[in-house]
């Protein structure tokens, strides 16, 4: 009954194609096309148990409102494929062939589909990788699940403010009314703090609300951090899952049946489950606040793979390469205006002709007082990537220095009377 | 026997202080002083098991080489303190006041020192913290172990790559011939996957080489990283940790007694511990080169932290604020170079004057199309971060202007012949 279709690919060079025939067959069938859809995502880093808790969604939806939707002891779990091993296993972003009907509360019937996605920071992906699917995801789902283990560190919320930016950029066309995405749910795995904070939402909701909480007396970084976040989400809610014993962290022959799963884990899933996907509970896809139909989502996932492939957005990069960037690009925009400044002072407009031989020797020297500006200011990335930059200041330079040659021999009376 | 002493000290503004007179009590004690020494310190993210490992290693000091180093089945933990709770609890650094005594094979007696960190990526600390401690700590330790849990993944190494580059620029006057920094020892809790990698440091070779590998293939970016890594360490390994079991990570009662304790994790305990400390396994301190005696650590100390107390750092940023930084000075450096460029065509060196009016339209006018292009290159960082970037844009084409006009003014042959 159904089985995981890979829409999105990564291409060997780090390129995403959609593969439109696939997608096609699901949203495009002919009882589906134009029904409303709602389109609940995981994402997050490799190896964190994602596809595992698909594979539960799977079986609750399949239960069509069953309360006993767990299923039998000795099931092995199955679906998106899921496995032990520290190596990733999915990749791009994959959709459920069967799309899932349920009856809203004013009776229409709507669509249902699952996305699973390429986990975040497999030692195979770059930065802009990541963050692409992380960002195609958010855009194109009703409900966001960020899959975490054990905490909400500092650093996912910083993966979340830059994954969510790079997509807040491929919307500019936004109605800057809606905001850019639907609902986030946090999901934090192997929670281990029940006496601090008891699993479920009502946990997850004090914890969500102690690392969101922006004061006055926070770093600016952190504020803004949390502001960017509130900002990009209608809805944020968190959600703390137990861990589901060692048999399941563990064990090479578990194959996810129920009984070799801990009590509370399960307990927990069924809670979390149909708090997402009970038809009381789903959210529908909206679209700059449009109610967004099965064949429109085509059109959808078109334009929003183009603007990932196309040239135009800047590139997220690691945290040592945008420093390295951004601090290089700063030394040479003080030494450029240093040089502007001291030949100015030498040879600008109110400045009587200089012999093109002494302009020579003055440019000489401001170069080397604006090179030595730039080696002297400390700069992440270096001494190979700084030199790029410092090759392309001494042809600024260069090029700043023919102007003002231009300049000073315009002042030639001799040669301008001419 | 002993307590942990707080000897670097984050205030509430986000600097960082050395507690000299601490510091001198452990370090220039008249049996200490004249002493090398070899510094143990544990970093990596908040609430992840570093100071309860930490209390292990002091119990293995303590015991002075005796097999039955683990102690009493019923014993407590302590030493630095531990507990369970998502919130940090360590700030700062903090040094075990007692040091530790070991005669090498040559028979010289060397002083041994443990060394715990605040965790990286708690709710309070900015990337810069972040940075500082790791960078901080690893440059004062002859080897660091850094703490992961379950996987090394990509974000993992890209913290670490921004976090010693970070070491790497504040150690400048580096010799250039040794490598900037000493042992790192990757530790990775919670592995799950026995079955892939056996537990230990055999199968930890095997993840890291795995992890570390370069080739043509990869993606520049990945390779760079691991370049990088590469080149900062004397010495990379990895060690496989078991899971302690649940007891150990979810009970608020647990107090650390080995019986409560799953068997595998402290067989590997008592593989990792004489590994890192055990008198033939210790590595003593160096710095270019050359051992370093207790009382030139000190002077290492304080020259260190005033290094991370100036202004003269690059500060390391979140990889948006970095990444918004860089997209939006590269704009403005666009920017420009287009005023420039469209300025020479109309008032060049080499072309006629021009009525000032006549001067001050067409600047209006490249204005306009330099301040478009601004606007239509996709930035990140928000409207108002980029407003701070378009105002500076601005002011220094309205100083261009100025530079432009007095050029012109000087081709004025009238003015120019008064
Ligand atoms: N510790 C822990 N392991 C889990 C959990 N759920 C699943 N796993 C295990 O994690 C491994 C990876 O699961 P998978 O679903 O393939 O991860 P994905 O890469 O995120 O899709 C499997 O061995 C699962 O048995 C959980 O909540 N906690
Ligand atoms: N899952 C897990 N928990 C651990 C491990 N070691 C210690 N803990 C627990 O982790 C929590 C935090 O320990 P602590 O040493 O204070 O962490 P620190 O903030 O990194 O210094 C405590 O509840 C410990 O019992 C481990 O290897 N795995
Ligand atoms: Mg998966
Ligand atoms: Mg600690």
């Amino acid at each position: 009954k159904g089985h995981p279709v890979q829409v999105v690919i990564t291409t060997v060079d780090h390129q995403f194609e959609l593969d439109e025939d696939a997608l096609a067959q699901i949203l495009l069938q002919p009882n589906v096309r134009d029904k409303k859809i709602s389109i609940v995502s995981v994402a997050g880093s490799f190896r964190k148990g994602k596809s595992f808790l698909l594979d539960f969604f799977l079986r609750f939806l399949n239960a069509d409102g069953l309360p006993d939707w767990l299923g039998d002891e000795e099931a092995p779990l199955e679906g998106f494929s899921w496995r032990g091993g520290s190596d990733r296993d999915t990749t791009g972003i994959l959709i459920w062939s069967e799309p899932f009907f349920l009856k809203t509360r004013s009776g229409e019937e709507v669509v249902v589909l699952l996305m699973d996605t390429q986990g975040a920071f497999d030692s195979e992906s770059t930065v802009k990788d990541c963050a692409t699917i992380f960002a195609l995801s958010t855009m194109l789902s009703s409900v966001q699940v960020f899959n975490l283990t054990q905490n909400i560190q500092e650093d996912d919320l910083q993966h979340l403010q830059l994954f969510t930016e790079y997509g807040r950029l491929a919307l500019e066309d936004n109605d800057n009314v809606s905001k850019p995405f639907q609902a986030l749910q946090f999901l934090i795995r192997d929670w281990s703090f029940p006496y601090e904070a008891p699993y479920g939402a009502a946990g997850g909701r004090k914890i969500l609300e102690k690392r969101l909480m922006i004061s006055d007396k926070q770093h600016p970084e952190l504020q803004q951090i949390r502001k960017h976040i509130s900002s990009c989400f209608d809805k944020i809610s968190c959600f703390l899952l137990p861990h589901p014993g060692l048999r399941v962290a563990t064990n090479p022959h578990f194959d996810g049946r129920l009984k070799d799963i801990e009590k509370d884990f399960l307990e927990q899933l069924q809670v979390l489950t149909p708090m997402l996907l009970a038809k009381e509970n789903i959210v529908l896809k909206e679209i700059n606040g449009q109610k967004v139909r099965c064949e429109e989502m085509m059109e959808y996932f078109k334009a929003y793979i183009k603007i990932y492939q196309g040239e135009e957005l800047p590139e997220p990069k690691s945290m040592l390469q945008a420093t390295a960037e951004a601090n290089n690009l700063a030394a040479v925009a003080s030494s450029k205006a240093l040089y502007n400044k001291k030949m100015e002072e030498i040879c600008g407009g109110d400045k009587p002709y200089l012999h093109p031989d002494a302009l020579q020797v003055e440019h000489n020297r401001c170069v080397e007082v604006c090179v030595d500006l730039f080696h002297s200011t400390r700069k992440m990335g270096g001494p190979e990537f700084c030199q790029m930059y410092e090759d392309q200041l001494k042809e600024d330079l260069t090029e700043a220095f023919a102007s003002f040659s231009r300049h000073n021999e315009s002042k030639n009376l001799f040669s301008a009377a001419r």
